[in-house]
């Protein structure tokens, strides 16, 4: 039997996305028996004080308990970590400095993946809440593999955010919402996106690879896939 | 904000059981807010020795490691935990006894459910895997509350387990496998079966509760709520 590391999932930011993540973990192996998947911790803390209200200013950080979290996973027998969560890399450097156990960051490995399965990629577009385009997290880890970043322009972002919360957040994955993200992604593509990131867990629910002519990047699909290597697990080939 | 109680779920056997009922637990409550789910720490351990080999004679047991799990779970938070897997319960007395937080037993609280919920109900019919039916655990539970297990004869569940093992594991999920459990469901209705228990997590994947004149009892489903509302969250009314 293989020696396996464990992966720890941070999650709870929102536990809707920390069960899809690990779905999709599991979905992602290549596995007959149930010996042949990794073994995976998952703490799915939901009290996490709320990320956008503290990088707006408006309430308590919520690094030290993702911090307690890390020491929770690893006293689980977690030997890295990942967070199912793209606005919480917005702390993931004072994170990681703190953690007992290594964090992959899912923006990184993203960036790192776009740039080595798809060289010919220089400008790339962002479908994100308001929130991550603004924190610039994607644009930093894109520019240190030579990729730049296009976003939607305020009408078009004030359509996306309209969409995700007014739509696909509620349960519409059709009709109006997915027209939206539609429009916006063309808007980039005609800007000269030669990829579209899936910048949140919604917008992969209303848009597909074979929607547009240019690559669909999902962010949380290759951090699974780099987690299951990580560990040792078997990937199954699309 | 509330002060919940963290729930475990000793999971791995299998992952996919395992994902499922985690996101089962996210869906069955009833929050606005990631703040208002409830904290869950998940140890999905797939090498952990088959349930089901060890039964029959032909492996080690998985109990040092099921004890080894439930410390994990109480080291990360846990409160308590569930096991969401109906032929580890066969080790429900022994990992209870030697485990540092309470286990909720499944097959109690689906009996329970059942007698508080369908007092009407004297005898049910029992679809599950050969396993599960030789091993009399479902038969013990509703006994402790006087109703009786009916169970498909011979033939009837080498046909559940072609079912299960030939179509419905393999993702077929319609056509010939859900012929089959239909026909067994209502033989066993016919017998005088007033409820039909989904005994394995692939049964309710082909049968639902509209298909049959009787309820169809999901213990997964019950250990949910019973979960959610021990750790002190609230439940989704359906």
């Amino acid at each position: 039997m293989p020696r396996f590391l464990t992966i720890g999932v941070m999650g709870g930011m929102g536990p809707e996305a920390t069960s899809l993540f690990f779905s999709l973990l599991v979905k992602s192996e290549d596995a007959v028996r149930d010996q042949d998947h990794v073994p995976v911790v998952v703490c799915s803390f939901p009290q996490m004080p709320d990320r956008v209200a503290h990088i707006l200013g408006n309430g308590p950080s919520p690094l030290p308990m993702l911090i307690r979290t890390a020491k929770a996973m690893r006293r689980a027998g977690a030997d890295f970590a990942v967070i199912p969560c793209i606005t919480a890399h917005y702390f993931y450097r004072d994170v990681a400095a703190r953690s007992p156990i290594p964090i992959i960051n899912i923006l990184d490995e993203t960036a790192a993946d776009v740039r080595k399965r798809r060289p010919a990629i220089r400008k790339i577009g962002l479908i994100a809440t308001s929130g991550t385009v603004n924190t610039g997290i994607f644009h930093d880890a894109f520019k240190a593999v030579g990729i730049s970043v296009l976003t939607p322009d305020r009408g078009g972002q004030d359509r996306v955010m309209n969409a995700i919360y007014g739509g696909i957040k509620a349960g519409v994955t059709c009709g109006a919402p997915r027209k939206a993200i539609l429009a916006e992604a063309f808007a980039l593509i005609r800007r000269g996106a030669r990829g579209i990131v899936a910048g949140c867990t919604e917008v992969p629910l209303v848009l597909r690879d074979n929607d547009i002519p240019v690559p669909l990047v999902e962010p949380m699909r290759i951090a699974a896939r780099v987690a299951i290597k990580r560990a040792g697990g078997k990937i199954r080939q699309l």
